[in-house]
């Protein structure tokens, strides 16, 4: 039995490691390694006090209890931290002049109706209209027939249907619609607007004690689905939104900020003009 | 509004510490800059996948829900990564010669009864008898009078007495001694045994992700207190034990590690002797 396998502070990071079995696959091993480093770097570098080691714990106890069937404060907590932007923005690196991804975030419904184009997925009848149209098209500038769009946004009110049940009509601003052999996609929705994210539990408390809002930039949610070209899950922003530049869950990439402009000649009050550039499958 | 106010791969973590508020006091500043830094570079370094993220979400949200106020997994995570010791490794660097600190762990009672030296703590007549006995001193070899000792350990089961209310004698392997003016302490306990932590949640899965066990030595619990000195929070580990060279929360130092030898000439099987040094106050 030797000194050395025994935890000390210097060597903190190889003794946890060490204890890796031989069996373990490569991968966990590799991602369990980086975070018991860095982990103790944290550790290290502010020289963590006992009391805020319990502060940490009862945080994070915290916040799984307050989680539920409805209610994810964990992803909260991620999406403020920057982490989920992070991991998207790894795995959705993109070549120039196709269209950014962004957070999913936790109110996107399967199963929305399919609409026509044109159709208005406004069903509250509240707030100022807005006429949604562009092109799904390739690096090319070839038009996507047959491109699925799930779009999501909230009321007037700030709130998902999904948030009021029974108070707002099911499926209300939200649809699915399939571009023709043009690529092109129209559809009625509001304008959307700004909303803060569920700051009532530990990671609001965090927020405040870092000085921080929980508003989120108003913004219209797109998914984009085709069998021949990767995923796009992203939002269009709302120009000159209070929050564009303090999003948050940081999910603002300037090229998916949107004019909106007042439509002079149409049915509604405004007009945002988006065009999808889509990679194609590798 | 300039580009630079936008979340980019290589700038997440600079955008996110920069939402903090001017107001924020500069520890909590340092400690968040830090933690945000370290996450982030871990999720870069292993480049994290959004599943890999989902199951980290999952794992997390678990762990905070399998706690109530017997179990604290958080603490076990803490534990089983080694943070908890290198917490308490930082916070108590103590000079060559004195006795080194390890985890407090979940068991320790507030209350337990101040009994004259010599007294038997194991109260379910189950074990194998030992004599713990020694000396507290400070650095220079003087005995400390009036260290107040506090001791507990498992049963010869592997069970606290507050892991098995009914089934053991309240304040079973517990108990207080204060030393008298030759800084000496004896009492009868029992042989500790090894024992596995709470293995059948969140952690106990992550470990047997990681090829670990669950198992700690068998230790003697020990917290010295004196008013001019620094507080101990330590145990001795019994020599031989299979588990000392892989505790599973790392609390093992070799400082620690006590010969228990056979009593040939006294009422208890074996005799365990340890002498605490302690730092006086600065």
């Amino acid at each position: 039995m030797s000194q050395i396998d025994y935890f000390t502070e210097d060597r903190s990071v190889e003794a946890v490691n060490a204890r890796m079995g031989d069996e373990v696959s490569p991968r966990l091993r590799e991602v369990m390694a980086s975070l018991v480093k860095h982990l103790h770097g944290f550790v290290k570098e502010v020289e963590l006090t006992q009391e805020e080691w319990e502060v940490t714990i009862e945080f994070l106890t915290r916040t799984g209890q307050i989680c539920d069937d409805k209610r994810q404060e964990f992803i909260l907590l991620s999406d403020t931290l920057g982490v989920s932007m992070l991991v998207d923005a790894i795995q959705h690196r993109r070549p120039p002049g196709t269209t950014e991804n962004t957070v999913f975030g936790p109110f996107h419904v399967d199963g929305a109706p399919v609409l026509d184009m044109g159709a208005n997925i406004s069903l509250d009848g509240k707030g100022e209209t807005c006429l949604y149209e562009g092109r799904v098209q390739d690096p090319d500038g070839n038009p996507i027939e047959g491109a699925r769009i799930d779009v999501w946004s909230d009321n007037s009110e700030g709130f998902y249907d999904v948030q009021q049940p029974g108070e707002q009509p099911e499926w209300n601003n939200r649809g699915v619609f399939i571009t023709g052999a043009d690529g092109r996609y129209w559809f009625t929705g509001i304008k959307p607007v700004s909303y803060p994210i569920p700051d009532d539990g530990p990671v609001g408390q965090m927020l405040g004690h870092l000085g921080r809002h929980p508003w989120r930039p108003a913004h219209m949610h797109f998914m984009l689905n085709h069998p021949n070209h990767e995923r796009i899950v992203t939002h269009t922003f709302v120009s000159g939104d209070d929050y564009l530049t303090s999003d948050t869950v940081f999910g603002v990439k300037e090229s998916l900020v949107v004019d909106y402009v007042l439509n002079e000649s149409g049915e509604t009050k405004w007009k945002a003009h988006f065009d999808f550039v889509m990679v194609p499958n590798q």
